[in-house]
């Protein structure tokens, strides 16, 4: 499914005045370069996230995520690829809050909210809250997923390389749609 | 040489105010664990940094450094260690204005100003400029350097992890000199 290029567009848009509310400089070829991610399933606003890459070399990634509020990123896992242990990213919250869910204890009552149709696909339940100047390191190989709280996110991540083909998704949809990211 | 915990102390202070200007939000925690670094030269002033690490694993890093107007940090290369091809780092200008310089053509008349005696151990003039939202990826095993602009700097730093002992500054007083970073 292909997201409706207006709608892909009003995204990228919305996202940009959430880089001026945190008062991240962003040049014009960067604004350019902002894409809207919605994993294939068609359901932006639910399941996506907008985002500017920094750098991505073959060693190391920084880059810019933005989450609207109740955005979803859906739940995979960086697997140890070829001689390398997969990826590891830390996760920085700039501005907003953003709901972080890694394998641990589950929360009881967890602040974001899934699609019952894909709730099938969010397995881990451990909540991390992340609020500005808030950040979380990943190890490789643990599965996660985030959402934006009430007035969405902005969230830098840092990691090193990572390979498109070692992301596993838990929403088998995913891993066979087209990639848009 | 020791820095003087009064001027570290100022030093220190007046960085968490670039870090507000830059819209940069940072933790209790985190504006405590900010450090003046002055590479055991006592002219903090003149060849130094500021700086909070924000990650640091064995992997990959990111920092935020802050650099007074005209303050330097000095020439150095990250060598290769063990099976490592040395420490790759992007900096990327957040506020202000950086002077950059790396190996290639000199530029004639070079904006950044070095103190005279120490003008030895600045070898590589190849002016890069950066302003908000401009950045540089320096590839492993590059001599570099760089100074605050008029206004002084913060600068991201998106990088491999690194080692000190592979971090050879020009300035063999700094090798030498207790290490305060």
């Amino acid at each position: 499914m292909v997201l409706p290029r207006t709608q892909e567009e009003n995204a990228r848009q919305r996202a940009l005045t959430y880089f001026q509310r945190a008062g991240i400089y962003l040049t014009k070829d960067e604004m350019d370069s902002l894409k809207a991610v919605d994993f294939g399933l068609g359901r932006l606003e639910e399941i996506g996230l907008e985002r500017v890459v920094y750098v991505k070399t073959g060693r190391c990634c920084a880059k810019e995520m933005i989450l609207f509020p109740g955005q979803t990123c859906p739940e995979h896992i960086h697997l140890p690829f070829e001689a390398e242990p997969g990826k590891e990213e830390t996760f920085r919250c700039r501005w907003g809050k953003v709901y972080l869910y890694v394998p641990g204890k589950p929360v009881q009552k967890p602040q974001a909210k899934i699609p019952e149709d894909l709730r099938q696909y969010f397995t881990v339940w451990h909540e991390i809250v992340l609020t500005p100047g808030g950040q979380y390191t990943l190890a490789p190989n643990t599965l996660h997923w985030f959402q934006g709280g009430p007035d969405g996110a902005v969230v830098s991540e840092f990691s090193t390389n990572n390979r498109d083909e070692a992301d596993i998704y838990s929403n088998p949809e995913i891993s066979m749609a087209p990639r848009r990211n």
